[in-house]
């Protein structure tokens, strides 16, 4: 795989996009980041739904769903794939060009860049014992407008993750204004209360991701509540279990954070052979 | 000017950078807009220390006043331009590139970016009547460690200039989300109350402009107390006049907003005067 050959731009072969582009000059696109397993990119119909509502939550007319299937194609050929090789994808939709100016063009035509990229290993330590997590200073603004959208403004995640260099730490948890928890740099995060297991409330920040979504509606097959409800950072280290996910790792258990240490539980396991296809 | 000389990239004629550049990414990178006169970037030594403050609040090396005096060099070579005419040069740094994620290379290279515009032409009437602005709906988020920063992350920029489509309209009045106002979208905002010019605290939002900083050092010759305070929005109403500020127009009276007219004074012509070499 040559760079050449990485990444399409509005379905072409290139791996630059135009200086005028309003991705670049204001974070002003959105994207998404997911599998793709045998040539085919996992659970897409809900990425596909998703990244349509972010596009128009800030006033983007999303490509279509063949647009963006044929680029998969192109870039994930299934011939030149075996069932064990897993990619990841990364899809970039913005609003297109523009001149100097906040202001959009009376008409844009958005751009859409398909990356490929190697899927991460992650330790088998983490499948077995669970995953650290640091507990980031930098914290989330309240942006209604903006909260529970993937979109290209992301210096707050920059910013965290640049708290830690430690290999041994996962992720970093980040806090509202208010001391709440709201999810990690890269993940959704679930806490177990008992019969409860609940994700923070999103409509005023972080990043709703599909693997949380996924995860809301699986009460039943886990016996459990699961419902989005308020969690504070005193009330988080009362939870007999905490998860992480996403759409590359599925789910991990949190067993380590600063100095608060869980058990490791059975319930991560559980639901990622429930929202996976290994 | 064809489209292909109106930018540099890192010192070469491009007008393209790399789709895993982190500023196309994340947005993780900072800006400057300044006229250039005559070849002469006006006011270039607050917008290169603004420039490089900006890059440390975000732990990017700036690249050196030398390499980006030589970038300007290239694209307003002083033989093409003639006095009359101004241009605006826009400089764009970012991390550089990165692969997928968060966190940043061991090693990064920040990728400067220089773009020649036309200078906007402004009526007449802002200098001889005033602007009127819209007050914004959306508001801006309270994050402290970006704000003041003029960085690349500018959704709430874009939605709040979404807003409006009447070109009547100069600038949109942005308040933070408990009712203070912090600027305009595109300039920052003076309010005069009797002999105290005061402009917003910009701690918590906003975009700190070197033309604000320039004429927060103005009291003693405009014989008035100048000074960073709190304006709720309720408090502007009141203000005997209203000023906005940019690199590029200067500062214009704002004349109109909603319902709300204020006389025409002498206020923003003297500063004018004061701040620009015209």
């Amino acid at each position: 795989m040559t760079l050449r050959h990485s990444s399409l731009v509005n379905g072409s072969f290139e791996h630059a996009v135009s200086v005028f582009d309003r991705g670049f000059f204001y974070g002003d696109g959105v994207f998404r980041t997911m599998q793709v397993r045998n040539g085919l990119p996992v659970n897409w119909p809900f990425h596909y739904q998703k990244l349509v509502a972010d596009c128009a939550a800030i006033g983007i007319v999303c490509p279509s769903a063949e647009l963006l299937i044929h680029d998969l194609s192109i870039l994930f050929p299934i011939h030149e794939l075996d069932e064990q090789t897993a990619w990841v994808a990364k899809i970039i939709v913005t609003r297109g060009e523009g001149a100097r100016g906040y202001a959009p063009p009376a008409v844009t035509v958005p751009t859409r860049v398909l990356i490929k990229s190697p899927m991460p290993v992650y330790a088998k330590m983490h499948y077995t014992e669970g995953v650290r997590i640091h507990v980031c200073e930098t914290t989330l603004a309240r942006q209604p407008k903006l909260a529970g959208i993937k979109h290209l403004n992301r210096l707050e995640n920059v910013l965290a993750r640049m708290e830690w260099r430690d290999e041994s730490i996962f992720d970093g948890l980040l806090l509202d204004d208010q001391g709440n928890v709201i999810e990690c740099t890269m993940s959704n995060l679930f806490a177990r209360f008992g019969q409860q297991l609940i994700t923070p409330d999103l409509t005023q920040c972080g990043v709703a991701g599909i693997t949380r979504q996924h995860i809301l509606g699986l009460g039943k097959l886990l016996g459990l509540e699961v419902r989005v409800g308020q969690v504070a950072l005193d009330k988080l280290l009362q939870a007999d279990e905490v998860l992480i996910c996403n759409s590359l790792f599925g789910v991990f258990q949190v067993t380590g954070m600063a100095d608060i240490v869980w058990d490791r539980q059975a319930l991560a396991s559980k639901i990622r052979k429930l929202i996976t296809h290994d």
